[in-house]
């Protein structure tokens, strides 16, 4: 950003301005189109301008945007009915705006029931070493990477961190409300957890009536090939959160539950949260997922993708030593993490959009119904960015 | 809402459903209108379909809505640059998607601050009894409303409450950094602070060097009359918060400062917030409420619903003890606080929507281009009510 900007200078940004874009293709103000492998970090799940979603939003805008929530909202009940029948779990929906918020709801939910349904008040929230739960006080604390909490300080008590699964299960103790993790980190290095240790900890945590906390802000909404990443894991969740792939770029989240009458009217509440408009660009996002979903193409895509992302890994040994993650939430690991700007820069260069996440892994997020076609031209395109490096 | 349904149960929703709004008039399910003088909480500062509005959604969703931040994003700098304009305060602008982030915002810069610009480090931020900050858990507790914190702890340290600007005062120690609050409390009871005290205070603030936050979340965007309820007070705060009405229905919250380099790239960051969509929207919206307010209409909107306020201050001196507020955001106190939810109700059926505040207030927030002949029919309709309850 220039030095006269009247934006204070949070991000790093790349030196490119995009002004348009068209399924997962972007076009910067000189017309140069870029394919998108990076989905405005999950956000653009349908890509750019669908065409159903474009009417839904000229539609809504038509008629309204926002009322209160002490008003009835015909369109946030509708979302949240397809939400949680797309969940499978018998759940109620909280409405908000971002990620960070539906954490919030849920730190917020786990503590309530810690201090109202034990004889002894439970208030310890286990969370796991790199995970990523938000940029508010509260979980940024959560978020177990301490060198991310300097500064801004004191934060409240009652995180505790552990290393891996096996030491959370064995970091439970009287004071213990809840686990909250995801089940692949996103920002901490496209990290899976091991599907067994899960679902042990899952069924420690309910024998002792303790919750287990699910963070899908980006693993879910159809981003694992799945509606939820929790359903490869075959667990139970009894609070999930949500919120980027939820309506293609309408700032929304959700933190949904088992837990239906801990919090009471008053307790909780957002004052954009569940609109007319965002519940009503959600639900539509949802319907067009759903059937590509149901169509089975989703599933095709992804093994092409895949594919494509092998192939980087069996080829170029020299740069990556392995692939991680799962469905259209990937990265490859680079041997020499003093590469990663590097390919970054040189790939959009060659009109590729990639990540990074941790210090060493190129991220791939692309738009979940990128076709095939797209996805041959930016690996085509990717492939010249490390010809490049190489040389 | 029904007891089968998918939503939380944390609103206490009133009986009525909306499906579409024109100006300042929602229909509901059966055709019936209802003048509006809620605003969706202040939020629908252009009140409903506003074409102008309209217009700029429809364009921006045939082009893009959301990159992530790593990108340059045009609309967010311009957006930025007539939000500090409009302020006239040398600042810059973070955007995110509510209140209660812009106001986490405030709060981390405030405490980078603190912890940075002293040899002693210093944390505690004083707020004002009966301040509404947010749902969040840190803006929770800046809340000064300790019925409110039961449940959700432990809460971070380092909020101090006191019951007035002078009290703020004298709490100022070695380890306070700044003192944040409403100009005009919007949920406790539309009060007012004085001006001169809150001249003192920021005097005292400045020649410390410790920091001045105006949380206008519900009194900025022209709800006063100025695009700023700090304009009135002559002061020059050193960080503002702002949201509801800013994009008049679409998710974004703003925390804008002087203090341009204490937050640096990485410290902070927002997935939706900034994005196209929404500062796009949002710079419209400004562009609409600048015209209208420079063509003096604004001005005289007010005047109009001051007298209207008066008239019933003042005819119906059994039910009411005074008027309280500013410009588009007044209220009339109760004497009898038991009639507060009554009156809603019976003005809801009268089909004139306004709001409650503290304990015994009605809450007037109408949207900001409400016309003339919008508020005569409505107040028409809020003394039909009165008529019924006095029966």
């Amino acid at each position: 950003m220039k030095s006269n900007s009247y934006l204070l200078p949070l991000y790093n940004r790349l030196d490119v301005s995009f002004v348009k874009g068209k399924k997962s293709v972007l076009y910067d103000e000189e017309g140069k189109d870029y394919i998108d492998f990076s989905s405005g970090v999950g956000v653009n799940s349908l890509g750019y301008c669908n065409k159903k979603v474009v009417k839904t939003i000229e539609n809504q805008a038509n008629k309204i945007l926002h009322t209160s929530n002490i008003y009835q909202i015909k369109s946030q009940e509708e979302c949240a009915k397809k939400i949680v029948e797309l969940s499978t779990y018998d759940m109620q929906c909280f409405f908000c705006n971002s990620g960070a918020e539906a954490n919030e709801s849920a730190i917020k939910l786990a503590r309530k029931y810690g201090n109202t349904a034990f004889s002894k008040p439970k208030y310890k929230i286990i969370t796991i070493k790199n995970s990523f739960h938000g940029r508010t006080i509260a979980t940024l604390k959560a978020t177990a990477q301490e060198d991310k909490h300097k500064y801004f300080g004191p934060y409240p008590d009652g995180f505790v961190y552990a290393n891996d699964i096996k030491e959370a299960i064995s970091l439970i103790d009287d004071s213990t409300v809840a686990v909250m993790l995801e089940l692949i980190q996103g920002e901490g290095g496209i990290f899976m957890q091991d599907i067994k240790e899960v679902k042990e900890l899952s069924e420690i945590l309910k024998s002792k009536k303790l919750l287990l906390i699910i963070d899908e802000v980006q693993t879910g909404v159809y981003r694992s090939g799945k509606f939820l990443i929790s359903h490869y894991f075959k667990i139970e969740p009894n609070i999930i959160t949500l919120a980027k792939g939820l309506a293609t770029g309408i700032p929304i989240g959700v933190m949904m539950t088992n837990l239906k009458d801990v919090l009471k009217a008053g307790d909780h509440g957002s004052t954009f949260g569940g609109n007319h408009f965002s519940t009503t660009v959600c639900k539509e996002v949802l319907n067009v997922l759903e059937e590509y979903k149901n169509s089975g193409n989703l599933k095709k895509n992804i093994r092409y993708f895949n594919n494509c992302l092998n192939y980087f890994v069996d080829t170029y040994t020299n740069l990556f030593s392995k692939k991680t993650g799962f469905g259209f939430m990937q990265g490859i690991v680079l041997k020499d993490e003093k590469k990663l700007e590097e390919i970054i820069k040189i790939a959009l260069k060659n009109r590729i959009l990639v990540l990074k996440s941790g210090k060493n892994i190129i991220r791939f997020l692309p738009p979940l119904n990128i076709s095939k076609k797209e996805m041959k031209q930016g690996f085509k395109r990717f492939e010249n960015a490390l010809i490049e490096i190489k040389k």
